[in-house]
């Protein structure tokens, strides 16, 4: 096979066959495919589209490049979660153990949080002792002795995804859906978990900021997920707003503690338990989502989620009296409070500045080395048509780097948009795409 | 300068102002943007396209990352003519004598055959002793002195173009106007003309196989022309069949000694005419292409182009005891000869299949680096609508090579098509852009 033709045929808008697929992402895993030509074709590919089928055949190839693990021998369904990304989205954390405790095993391995989202395994690894690099072989032991493990990504899984990340990047090709797809879908499938349930976040604080374009992606994950015989359902949600109120690792540690404790935080109660109980569902241990909903809410009064999280956490290696008694973590040096300067209700957040604001005090990274601190961050109080006074408090900020405070309260107060007329809450479930 | 940022803003199909564009002429021409991220815009341009001034501000930057020569201080018109390249090709052999012994000075640069087409410099060089790898300094002393000169691209000139090429090349990027107006325009306008003849090619031999590419072409090289302020005619002209009927490096040559003696060639003699025409037209040596039609006949047969032939030669080296006898010149080792193995007329001819039954005999290369025979190639009999008896003679091939014999019979055998009907000529000029 020829590079430059595969390379014109999708420039001249043709369908790439399942060999032709291969060759591209195995000669450029390989190297033998230069940078040059592969990102000529991964711009070529964002203009021209990939069908179905090439998507399929594109995660297959990404899939290939690495181990796939094998849960057959481990007893019972296995599903995991996938979201795209948002602000104070914590759900992996509270979903996991309620699942888990519902008997459908988790096979999760997480990412880390990058740009304005935050990652699970900074927020894991947040947890003095949470050890997150774990041997695939260790992998499998945890699942099949917790039901569940939380871990990141290993090496041995899709290291072409890997490659072609670091391209797209550079290239102005990252936005594009089969990309998207392949690239999670390649380390979804790579955990050996039997159905997946998505996250797919739309609004400020998202990657796809229009509902047409998650739209597109939840239909492209769902369709992936089905070509490979998995279960699979999609939820478009809302990220005009953070998902409950704490954003920054610790912080967000600590609501998930609440939640799984029982205590009502509004939208992120909502999501944890409706994510959860999909899972429930498609694990075959609840015949809808609604009875799924049902088990998760009994799975966290009955004090059995909270327990799976401890469980689970101290079997990697955690000081487990934290999660216990989470004001024994250390504080950051600075807090700083925000308060309304007007009355109003609110009418929107620029969640992706939220975000970022959280970031700059430490919460996150902007380049992949970067070093984070699990204790800043942001409790951002207000929710959209909220009545607030004036003088009500908006935000607190938490760092340990005073020069980083102007910035993040310049940000987030501008990132407020407030009015006069009643604004109606914002509706958390999109759309259900099975 | 962001360049991920100005990649996706050609992804996005918005336009690059000047500035950007000289950004990243400018940047990737100084190794400092990757060829990575050149060829992911490279392909964003080419799906996207450019629009007039995008163009222009291309043309302008690769002019001026190389030297611009000023022929100002030499008196009369200067006048260049430039073609997209075809089979059998040779008018600049012609005209360029035919427009100077006219009084207008023709400031030729040219380039070499590459794949299925040859190069003016190959057929030049074909000419003992011509020497066409000439300073700048020396390219100037020729025109004041002989009212024109016929020399190579030096690597002072457009050096942007020839590092982008050779990225577009292996890119699948070769086919976008705007690159290839920009490429033949930054070294046409460094050459110090005032005026450009454009013939652009159509159809089976033609990098543009269709008359709507070739249009498209034309009104771009044109309208960059113009943005210039530089005089410009464009032709879009027939390259279903060979120019003439002599194919390869000497035997071109020797064909256009015939014509400039006052021998008619069927369509050659026509457009070498048309093209001197129109360029003695720009020169203002006369008032409408008509009469600059008329100069050159006179050209011709006065003996003053065929004169100012021998005369350039001369200065730039060769021995020109060949063109006045070309008998003297060695023959190739072997020459095949191929008949009409039935009687019909002939309805098309492949051209390209010619052009690379030319090369494959020696007359062309696949490479830059390969070697070329100068007196390998074909001499091919028919035109299209003639009609022909079996066992005419249709061709005959010339090599030193004799492996090369058979598959150049039989691609050229097949390259012909008959038909039991009348077939009518072709049409030579298809259009003119102004």
């Amino acid at each position: 096979m020829n590079i430059v033709e595969l390379i014109k045929k999708k420039r001249d808008g043709k369908s790439l066959d399942k060999d032709e697929i291969k060759f591209l992402i195995d000669e450029f895993t390989a190297k033998r495919i230069p940078d040059y030509q592969f990102s000529a074709f991964l711009m070529a590919a964002f203009l021209r589209g990939m069908n179905k089928t090439e998507t399929a055949a594109l995660t297959n190839s990404m899939l290939y490049s690495g181990e796939v693990v094998d849960l057959s021998e481990i007893p019972g369904k296995k599903i995991d979660k996938h979201s795209t990304g948002g602000v104070g989205d914590k759900t992996s954390l509270i979903l996991a153990p309620i699942v888990a405790a519902a008997g459908v095993k988790v096979p999760m391995i997480s990412g880390r949080g990058l740009g304005h989202t935050g990652g699970t395994l900074d927020k894991l690894e947040s947890i003095p002792g949470f050890k997150t690099n774990v041997s695939l072989k260790r992998y499998k032991k945890l699942i099949a002795k917790h039901g569940l493990a939380l871990i990141g990504q290993t090496k041995e899984i899709a290291p072409a995804d890997k490659r072609i990340y670091a391209l797209r990047d550079v290239t102005g090709t990252v936005e594009a859906i089969p990309f998207i797809t392949a690239s999670i879908m390649s380390k979804k499938l790579a955990e050996g978990a039997e159905g997946f349930v998505f996250d797919v976040k739309t609004g400020s604080g998202a990657f796809m900021k229009k509902l047409n374009d998650a739209k597109t992606l939840a239909r492209s994950l769902v369709s992936v997920s089905k070509k490979f015989r998995k279960k699979a359902v999609a939820f478009i949600t809302d990220m005009n707003e953070p998902l409950g109120n704490y954003i920054g690792n610790w912080l967000e540690v600590y609501e998930s503690l609440l939640v799984l404790q029982g205590e009502y935080v509004y939208n992120l109660s909502e999501l944890s338990e409706l994510l959860a109980g999909a899972m429930i569902w498609l694990g075959g241990k609840a015949k809808s989502v609604d009875e799924g909903i049902y088990v998760a809410k009994e799975m966290i009064s009955s004090g059995k989620a909270f327990d799976k999280f401890l469980e689970i956490a101290e079997a990697q290696g955690a000081d487990i009296s934290y999660l216990k008694k989470p004001e024994k973590y250390p504080k950051a040096k600075i807090t700083e409070k925000i308060y309304a300067d007007k009355s109003g209700y609110l009418k929107s957040v620029n969640n992706y500045e939220l975000g970022m604001a959280s970031l700059e005090l430490g919460a996150g990274r902007l380049k992949a080395e970067d070093k984070i601190d699990p204790k800043a961050g942001i409790i951002f109080h207000a929710k959209i048509g909220d009545k607030i006074k004036k003088g009500t408090l908006l935000a607190e900020l938490f760092t340990d780097d005073e020069t980083k405070i102007e910035t993040a309260k310049v940000r987030i107060t501008k990132s407020l948009d407030f009015s006069k007329e009643k604004v109606n809450k914002v509706k958390l479930i999109k759309t259900t795409i099975k």
